[in-house]
Parts: structure tokens; sequence; C-alpha cells
């Protein structure tokens, strides 16, 4: 399917511009990236709860890359289509003492293996209890490296992208990035699956989802048409094609290390881009994201960066300006 | 429809369990209650921008009510089952200044008159530019009287309900509220439109949705046997009966006026939910919300409380413990 391949052992562990790149591409090519789970393959099918205690916390959260994609330059946008993810056979959950929004009141550690049916894309929580989870398998982190010198941590978000977690970008979905270096440079990593609903779950706020190793393939295409892009925007799949009402969304995203900062940022960002793409003034655009628009916390554990979402239905907004005469 | 109705006139400012009711029902029967707009009368089809700066504050976020439940006792649960919900041919949006998440970007006042249809359930934001929104009517204010003496504000969220302000709680939903007072004192308003999208629309950042006058009609039951609703939960009817994924959601939410407390409590309640009717182990529960629940913010501007849902899609959690054996 991809003509470039990205394996398991091509990873690094921080968001670093003088890491080198892996892999050179041209603009609009594949990649295909071999991506162990978070724990960077320290949890396997076998562990068991004393594994949890003995995790070492600096090898997660690894990603895979960089990609160089030539022609890539500072002010650029990179465009990320999402073209397949495939999780293994299993996962995991954990409780992790000391991390998680009630971990005071569950102090031990606790791992759960789960069998993922790749097939039915379905897992058993309890299968006496009948307790069953439809999945939607997407890569929490997708970045470019910043342009700032010097050694960032995986773990928080950035305006380049990074651990944005939402389960948005799943197969199907774009991602628009503000490219900050020569090249791009390109990484993903952070494999998960959460459940396959339509309302739910854009929150992460106990760490683990069910992690898992994954093979994610996307094509990556440089833009030279959107200077408005300034953090993250994506543009999400229809959930399922028969399915009306289940839209599909285009969201802008504030990133900052205030929440009520990172909330208004992804607001003025949606009111831009309606500017921009649908010939909408400033007040009516506002109006609107009032109205229609929805706003998501996407990511609150990974200090210090908030990431809020304003998100807009497509089918809300009509055609983009340029197509109405 | 109903046996008992409640007209425009009959409504009050603050909750107050001293205030008189307006009707004694018996468990189980219907009320259908005639319910001004928020700002309570104030803006007409004819308002326009200057309105706005006139609005007063004082006047707003009224409710219909109260009803005294025969039999309803402190510590009991009232069961709200909303039957329908009918907006009127019109509603309005507005910038007010002073007020919303970018109120020092728009400080000018503006409104927008919307026509709604009520049959197709749709309105057009801009017709030239085709921007059209499905409707979703609800009553953004449920609650019952507080057993503590006094006078509290409409305006922010409870314990014992108000100004939750989901969408959730539209046409077919089942909210429950725990009773502290005698004959439980229930009212309701703050009618208002939202789009019904599958995905959206938990958060109320700017103050005003589409506000409209609305009949709403619903079931006051009383329930002895569900001790462990300390905050109010509800229940989601299905979007659409044809599509599947779009589920039925249970929720249970955490009140605090910290926000982190709020959405810990939220977890909390949904936790015991989960032991006492579906037999689930206290760590299990935890990570199955961690992996299948979903956090929503439903309430962040109405201070001091914060409202947090944690809903849980009822496909997942199979039958009650007490339907299997």
């Amino acid at each position: 399917m991809s003509i470039h391949a990205v394996k398991r052992s091509q990873c690094h562990l921080a968001w670093d511009n003088s890491i080198p790149p892996v892999l050179h591409i041209q603009s609009g090519e594949t990649v295909t990236f071999d991506c162990l789970d978070a724990s960077n393959g320290q949890i396997t099918p076998d562990s068991t709860d004393a594994h949890i205690s003995s995790l070492v916390f600096a090898q997660l959260d690894q990603v895979n890359g960089p990609i160089f994609v030539a022609g890539a330059a500072p002010g650029d946008t990179l465009q990320i289509d999402v073209l397949r993810v495939e999780p293994a056979h299993w996962g995991w959950t954990a409780c992790i003492p000391g991390f998680g929004l009630l971990t005071d009141e569950f102090p031990d550690p606790a791992l759960k293996i789960w069998a993922l049916d790749t097939d039915t894309m379905e897992a058993y929580f309890d299968e006496a209890k009948k307790v069953r989870i439809p999945l939607r398998p997407f890569a929490g982190e997708m970045g470019v490296a910043p342009g700032k010198q010097g050694v960032f941590s995986t773990i928080p978000p950035y305006a380049t992208g990074g651990n944005i977690d939402t389960k948005h970008l799943s197969e199907g979905a774009t991602l628009f990035l503000p490219i900050e270096v020569e090249g791009a440079l390109f990484s993903i990593g952070k494999s998960v699956v959460r459940p396959r609903f339509v309302h739910g779950l854009d929150l992460t706020w106990t760490g683990t989802a069910i992690e898992t190793p994954m093979k994610v393939t996307v094509r990556l295409s440089v833009r030279k048409d959107r200077p408005y892009t300034k953090t993250p925007h994506f543009s999400t799949p229809k959930v399922s094609a028969s399915a009306a009402a289940e839209d599909s969304y285009y969201c802008t995203t504030g990133i900052d290390t205030d929440m009520r900062e990172a909330t208004r940022a992804a607001v003025r960002n949606m009111i831009v881009f309606l500017g921009a793409e649908h010939g909408m003034g400033r007040v009516d655009a506002y109006m609107l994201c009032s109205v229609a628009g929805d706003l998501r916390l996407h990511e609150v554990v990974d200090m210090p960066n908030y990431v809020v979402g304003m998100m807009i239905p497509r089918s809300v907004l009509g055609p983009p300006a340029t197509e109405v005469q």
C-alpha cells in the first residue's frame, strides 16, 4: 500500500529539530509506521499487575520518525491524511499509582490485558456480564519538529502537534499542522484504541485507554495555501456513510498553559477559518460558533499545555465561499 | 395530553422552599408548562440590537412552578420523564456585552432573530450561504427546592438540579433528582434550542443558544429505590431509532465549585451506580469508566458551580445485574 516504511526501532523520546530524519520523501507520498504501544514494549500480553509497579516512565510515549518532506518550509502547513490504522490483537489498560483522576482512591496497581477482535473491531471487557466495546483505533501523537532549538518532552501537546490524543484522528481523518522547520520532520506514535461511540471520549483523564501496538499509514503533503493554520486543525470523517446524522466536523484547536486562554484561542481560530474559507463576517462567525459550534477538551492531563477544540459540523457550513457565486 | 397545566405567569426567579406550590399532583401524573424564553419576555420577534443594551438582568432565567408531588419525602428521588418539547416559531441569539468567552473582542451588542421551522425542526442562519441548523429543543433548567432555607439564584446549577443546561435533556430523556423537601417542589424553565448534532454542544460558553418560548410536558414520579442519587443523573434517548451507532447514554453528574472536584465526583457517582445496578467491582468500574466513559463539561459559565457529567453508553453495559442469572 505504501512506498515507504518506518520500523518500530526507528523512534525517539523527545521533540527535537536536531534529530536526523529516518526517511526523506516527496510531498504527497505515503508512509507506513510500525509502532509499539505507549509503554514502548514494556507491557506484553503476559504482563501482570506487578509489572505496572516496575514501569520505566522515561521510556514511555515514544514516537516513530522523523520524516523529512521535500519542499516543506517554515510557514507552510503539513497535511496528514490518515489512510489506515491497524491495531494488534491485544491491548492493555491500567490503574497506575499516582496517575489519574481518582488515584488517591485507587492506590493499588492493576493491569487488564484485552483480546482485540480486529475483524469485528470489538473487545469484551467482561464476557459474562456482556460488557462489550466497539473499537476505534487512532494514533494519539502526531507532530512536527519545533522551530525552537532544544529537547521537548513528548508528553505535552504543542502548537506543532504531538500528544493531541483525540479519537477524532482515526482512519479517514485529516490533520493540518503548522510547519516550523525545513522538511517538517513529522513523527507519529502512542497508538491507542478507544470506543467507537458517536458521542464520546474526547477527554483523556486517567492516562490509559486501550494501549496497543499498531501499524499506521499516512499520506504527507505540503500545503502553501493555509497561512492561517497556527495550531493543529483537523477534519473528521463521517462516522458511518449510512447514518446521516453522524456528521463530518472541522475542528480548530487552541493550545495554552491556561485552559480559558486555550478555549478562547480555539474559538478565535475558528472565526479566522470561517472568514478565510466561508467568507463569513466576524460577528456572524462568533454567533454561529455560539449556536452550532462545540467546544471539546481534548487533552487535560499532559501538562503544561491544554488542548481545546472548537468543532463545527460541515453540514451546517454549506459549501466554501469559493464555490458559491 | 396532560391533566395538569402551568401558565407563563406562574413562575419564580429563585430556588426557595418557602415559595408556595402552584399545583399539587399525584406521583406518575403529567404536567404541561407554558414557558417564556429566558429573557422572560423582554425580547420579542421585533427586538433589535438596541434592546440588548436595555435587558433587565434581574428578570432573566425564571422557572415555572413549583409543583408539589404527593408522597415525595427528603431522601427520595424525583424521576422526570421529558415527554414533549414544543418550541415557538421564533427564537433569538445575542452578543451581550460583558458576557461570554470573547466578550472583550466583541464589545458591541448584537441580536439575531431566528425563524424556527417547527415541522422540519430546522432553522436558517444564513439562507444565501446555505448555513442551516437542525434543531433540538430542551429545557435548560429543571430542579427541585433546596432543603436549606433561603433564596438561591436560578443562575448556578445545584445538587438539586436547576441550570444543568445540557442538550441531552431533550424529548425522550429521563432526569433523576435528589429530593430535599416534602412534595419535592419541582420547577422548569429556560427553554432553548440547540443544534441536533450527534457529537456536539455540551458546553454553554457564550450564555445564549437559540432562546425561545416553549411548551414542555413532563411526567413526575417519586422513586424510593434510588438512594444513591445524590446529584442529577440522567438517561438519554437514542438520537435516532434507525442509526444503531447513536446510542442511549446513562450519565452521573458531579457538581462543585472546583472543576476538578466536580469531575472526580461525577466518576465516583458512576462507580457507585455501576456497583448498585450492574454488580460491578470498584476497580473494574473505574477501569471501565476510563475506557468507555466520557467526561463532559455541561456547565462552566454559571458560577459558582460547575457541572461535569460522566456518560456511559447503555449498549456497553449489558443488562442490569438483577436481570443476569
